[in-house]
C-alpha cells in the first residue's frame, strides 16, 4: 500500500513537471483537485521568479489555489483559447496506448501510440475542466501512478441539469450503467456543481469503448457534460514518490 | 403571404388534433411556444370534460398555461417516464420522410417513412424540451404548415454554460457554423434560460446530415443541449388554416 507521504511527493514531482512545460506568454488552464494544486503552486513559484503568463481556472478552488499562488487570472467565458491546460485526473488508462505488451517501467520518458482515455469528475468541477481541456493547444494531464490502470472502470461522473434528474436516471440505465446520485456532505441534499447542476456517478463496470460511451452520454438529454475524456490528451506526466515522468502521445 | 389570423386557425386547429391523441390516465409532456400553447388549451378543455392526465411542463411559460387551462401537473424532475410529449418546432424537415417525389398535399393524413428532423428553440426552452421528447414513449409535434420545409436551415439554437461562452462560440465557427449570442429584450445582456444558461444561434446554411451535426454539437465542451431534434418524432400534426392533417412515422 501507498504511504500518504509518498503519493504526496509523487503529486508534488508531477506538479513541479507539468509546470515547468508551460514557457513566456502562455496562456494556462488550470484544473481542480490535488495533484492539479500542486501544478499551480509550482506554477506560482516560477511567476515568483519571473514567469510571464495568464491563467484560467476551473473551481473556486482551483481559482482559491492559484490567487494564494499569485498565479495572474483571466476570465474563462472571455477566453476562446488556450495554449496549455494542466489538469488531474481519476484514471488514466494506457492499455491502448502502450505500443507492445507489459506495462510502463516509469523510469525514464516515455512515448505513447495514441491519447489515453480518462475518467474525471471526482471534484464534480468536469465540466469547466472539459471546457479548458477542449480550449486548449496542449492538454497536459497530471497524477500520481495509483491512477494509471489498464481498462478505465470508475463510475463515470455525469453533471445534469436538475430538472432531467429522473429521466438522466432512466437513460443511464438504458445503456448498460448503474447510475448512483451524488450527496453531498456538509449540506442538506444533493451535490450542486459550480455552475448550479447535480452530478450522477455511474459505474459501467470495463468501459472496453470509452469513445463509443463518450458519444452515447453526450446525447443523452438533459447531461451537460460527463466525466469521460477521449482524444483530449497530449501528454501525462506521472508521479511516484519524488520523481516525474512525462509520457508524451506521439 | 399567410394571413395571421389564418396561422392562428392553423395553430388551433393543429392543437386540437393534438390533445385529441391523448388517453385517459396518461402522463403527459407540454412543450412551449404559441402552437403548444394551443394543444394545451385544447387538453385543458378535455380535462374539464372529464380526462385523467398528469402534466409536466418545459418552461416557466407553459407552466403558466396549463395552469390557466386547468390541467393539473407535476414535476419534471421526479418525473423518468411520459406516455406522450406534445410540442411545436421552428422547421420540420421533410425531405428524407416522405416517401417518392413531390410534396404533401396535406389533404388527409399520411404515413411518413421515417422520423422527421427539427429545429426548436426560438424560444430558448429546448433544453427542457429535449429532456421531455427523450422521456416519452410518443413525440407529438405540433406546426402550422409554414413550418414545413424540405431541408433544415433555421439557425440552430444551442444552449451553452456561461463560462463557454468564448470556446463554444470558437468550436462551432470551426464545425462551418455563424455563431450569434442571443441578445435579451427588456433585460440588458444576453438571454438567460429558465435553466440559467446562455443561446447562441448558429447558422450552417442547408443542413444536409441532421444526425451528424447533431452528435458533432452534442460533443461541444459547454453545449448543453442544441436544437437539433433527429429520430425523436413519431407523429407531426400540421395545421392549415382551420383544418389539421397528422403524418405519422411508420
Amino acid at each position: 500500500m501507498k504511504s500518504t507521504e509518498g503519493t504526496a511527493a509523487a503529486k508534488r514531482a508531477a506538479g513541479e513537471r507539468a509546470a515547468a512545460a508551460v514557457v513566456d506568454g502562455d496562456t494556462v488552464g488550470l484544473g481542480t483537485g490535488s495533484t492539479a494544486a500542486a501544478a499551480i503552486r509550482a506554477l506560482g513559484e516560477r511567476v515568483a521568479a519571473g514567469l510571464d503568463v495568464t491563467a484560467v481556472t476551473t473551481s473556486h478552488q482551483s481559482r482559491a489555489v492559484a490567487r494564494e499562488a499569485g498565479v495572474p487570472l483571466t476570465d474563462l467565458a472571455d477566453t476562446a483559447r488556450l495554449d496549455v491546460a494542466i489538469d488531474g485526473a481519476d484514471e488514466v488508462a494506457l492499455s491502448g496506448a502502450v505500443s507492445g505488451s507489459g506495462g510502463l517501467a516509469l523510469d525514464g520518458d516515455e512515448t505513447l501510440a495514441a491519447s489515453p482515455p480518462l475518467i474525471k469528475g471526482g471534484g464534480a468541477a468536469h465540466t469547466r475542466e472539459k471546457i479548458v481541456a477542449g480550449a486548449a493547444d496542449r492538454y497536459l494531464v497530471v497524477v500520481d501512478d495509483t491512477k494509471l490502470v489498464g481498462t478505465l472502470s470508475h463510475p463515470v461522473p455525469v453533471a445534469v441539469v436538475p430538472t432531467a434528474a429522473a429521466t438522466v436516471e432512466r437513460h443511464l440505465q438504458a445503456a448498460g450503467g448503474t447510475p448512483e446520485p451524488r450527496d453531498a456532505a456538509r449540506k442538506d441534499g444533493p451535490v450542486v456543481t459550480d455552475d448550479g447542476n447535480l452530478v450522477v456517478d455511474c459505474a459501467f463496470g470495463d468501459v472496453s469503448e470509452p469513445a463509443t460511451l463518450a458519444a452515447e452520454l453526450s446525447a443523452v438529454p438533459g447531461v451537460v457534460e460527463h466525466g469521460l475524456f477521449v482524444d483530449t490528451t497530449d501528454a501525462v506526466v506521472v508521479g511516484r514518490d519524488g520523481d516525474a515522468t512525462l509520457l508524451s502521445v506521439e
